[in-house]
């Protein structure tokens, strides 16, 4: 799910913080740095790919790069869906059409509408869902709602805002360099050998379990009875589940596309998603976080009220422009057409498995999800990365940068141009061919 | 700044938590409650005036209750910003249109736009501006920043977004009941005493200080010399100051409109700004921090990188429909537009600073500010609030809710549509000049 901090700008490049002293400056307060942002590592994975890929573009000026790097949408929005935010905005110069702060958990309409399409059936109610601007500035805001003195479990690999959104709250411990782990953050191991779903009867309890089916970046969607275990497993320890469904849309098999499809989640889950990677609004921001009435702390108190406190003052509700694009995906004929993009974005998939299948690779994901994981098994991944830049242009997201366990994979986004994609496809089979 | 959490859905009222007991429930995490959540008091300002409101109208069915209340925006958008939205929105539904992700920190033209425009001469650049989804947010990824281990100042009476943001954050202490005041929270009276000013020379150094100007809800623009004097003051205590600038488009007087007026200012200000009270984006969401590079920790390390990964990890850039309108705001035309709508609100402002005058109370704002602060000596502000809306249907904000200083004052909100805000004067006019 979501976006990574990819474009710091020149002048903003992280400087480690032993070298500053030798820049000089001449007043400095008596405020202390914070501590939690002090842990984080200097050096994040997406900065580093474009650092590489504007070294590569140097050495090559006439290459003709092709990013299959980080999952940014590149398909034009639904007509109906852009339409209405045209419409919306507009009438916004209009005495009739004007509207300043709405409620800060979204519109009624759009409540209602994800309530009715997305959870159809599964008992989820309009006043659980928190319309947001996104996943990615939900997920800070739950980990606002759980505090600095809640342990946490996240999978291995994983999207890492989920363990810097955890450090920055002052979850975990130091990192450690040797294995490249926070101290108090446990990593459960997603993998081939257990087929990317962590062996909870190794896993210790944690208060706080960070699960993102399908998986970003492995592409595996828990299995029913999988979502099954892990309910079973946060209802025994009595631990609170962070479902992420951003890429639920992707799910072509009888995975669930909601953990709210598991008996017994409403008391243990909360269910982070988002119109990003289905619709088209990366750039947009629109998301939902759904919060039970089920689900409760310790103490008896009810997490949703706490939520909504978190909402109403840490945030402010989804530009209204956006909100009304919302409810237009969630018509009948825009939700078609937002599946149509959704397809559009697994033929691509289909065509990426296909092509490193082709060239002897095992291939992971990609059926049930957007992201292709690509297993060099062997290889560190960073010298896949470079090796494919090398051979054929083409950016990837070498699988460490997902944590210790992606180590011997690379991510392919199959979120680009069909063109590209098909180009991409082409490059690969006539220059790695040879060479693999 | 901002608004409040004025419309929570009636399911989900604030429930105190030891009536939780006895509502039942057979099943609970064992995860414990967020502390600090925990330490926020229960009743808010806004729900409690709501509830008041509906009482009022079940009490008068045929009352037309005018809101003076929350400072909400009620003029439409200026029509070349509408306009620049509705094409954005339109195209994202072609290729050369559509884009996804763009940068966390705002797009570059705005950025630069907001530098020369309402920065101009301030020697702010361009990289030093991060563009947000509204002040209140921003407000909340500052503290975020700051982490829970610093010691905060804030003025009283203030906007209570302040403090709750801190008290989520972990920096406060326990509520007082006998004082409303939280431990650990330097609360810097700001009074007729004073000219509305804190006593300096009276105050605690603390790490950060909170400090809105023109204020809300006393409408009062600090002085030039008041501003260098606060600058000062951080500056022989190593302060930082967070300052939030959201009505300095209301200042008529030669009052500072930016902290950045104030020589010395970039070593220890943070300035927070937002569209939303300007142009009216309250609905569509726009606003931006400015983090100066000359901002230093004890340690020597700039505030500004933490901020940026702050943005990067927590969010993920506010709506490009949204930044396009920010844009469109910033053009010579858009501005001259923009500015018209200040203007209109400051002649509500005058017009109901005039209405209280006549009736013999002592006003403070609305000169400098779309807020009147309107003196009741040895009244208590509900009773004011109570009075006001029985007499006249008229919904206000009793000052005690911005704090123990706002007690005998109330705040009349300059954001109504002109017809309502002339009602209003004839009927406080008629209603109250008898009974004062």
């Amino acid at each position: 799910m979501f976006s990574l901090c990819m474009q710091p700008s020149a002048s903003l490049k992280v400087q480690r913080e032993e070298t500053i002293g030798s820049r000089g400056y001449n007043y400095s307060t008596r405020v202390a740095r914070n501590p939690n942002l002090k842990k984080l590592q200097t050096n994040y994975l997406f900065p580093e790919i474009l650092e590489r890929e504007l070294k590569h573009v140097e050495k090559y000026p006439n290459a003709k790069v092709i990013s299959l790097g980080i999952g940014d949408t590149t398909q034009p929005l639904p007509q109906p869906v852009a339409l209405s935010m045209s419409n919306y905005a507009r009438a916004l110069s209009t005495p009739q059409g004007y509207t300043g702060y709405g409620l800060e958990q979204g519109n009624k309409e759009l409540r209602r509408a994800i309530a009715e399409t997305i959870y159809k059936d599964l008992l989820v109610e309009e006043t659980e869902i928190f319309v947001s601007d996104g996943a990615q500035c939900d997920l800070s805001r739950v980990q606002l709602l759980l505090g600095s003195n809640v342990s946490i479990a996240v999978q291995d690999p994983s999207f890492p805002g989920y363990i810097d959104s955890s450090v920055i709250m002052g979850q975990s411990g130091d990192l450690k360099n040797d294995s490249g782990r926070y101290g108090n953050i446990k990593y459960m191991k997603c993998n081939l050998e257990n087929d990317f779903f962590p062996d909870l009867s190794k896993t210790e309890r944690t208060d706080v379990i960070f699960f993102c089916s399908p998986n970003n970046p492995t592409g595996h969607a828990a299995s029913r009875q999988q979502l099954q275990q892990l309910v079973e497993f946060a209802q025994v320890n009595g631990s609170i589940i962070v479902y992420d469904a951003a890429y639920s849309a992707y799910i072509s098999d009888s995975s669930p596309k909601s953990i709210y499809e598991i008996p017994g989640s409403r008391k243990v889950a909360i269910e982070i998603s988002s119109f990003s990677k289905t619709a088209g609004f990366t750039g947009v921001r629109l998301g939902w976080t759904v919060v039970p009435k089920e689900l409760f702390y310790l103490n008896g108190f009810p997490v949703i009220h706490d939520f909504n406190r978190i909402i109403c003052t840490s945030f402010n509700g989804a530009s209204n422009i956006a909100q009304a694009g919302g409810l237009a995906c969630l018509s009948p004929e825009g939700f078609k057409e937002v599946m149509f993009k959704v397809d559009y974005y697994k033929e691509n998939a289909r065509i990426l498995v296909e092509t490193f299948t082709s060239l002897g690779f095992r291939v992971y994901g990609g059926s049930n999800a957007p992201y292709v994981w690509v297993h060099f098994p062997g290889s560190k991944s960073w010298n896949v990365f470079n090796w494919i830049l090398d051979k054929t242009h083409i950016i990837t997201v070498p699988g460490i940068g997902f944590g210790p366990a992606g180590e011997g994979y690379i991510r392919v986004s199959a979120f680009g141009r069909r063109e590209n994609i098909l180009e991409a496809s082409k490059r690969l089979i006539t220059l790695l061919c040879h060479t693999n």
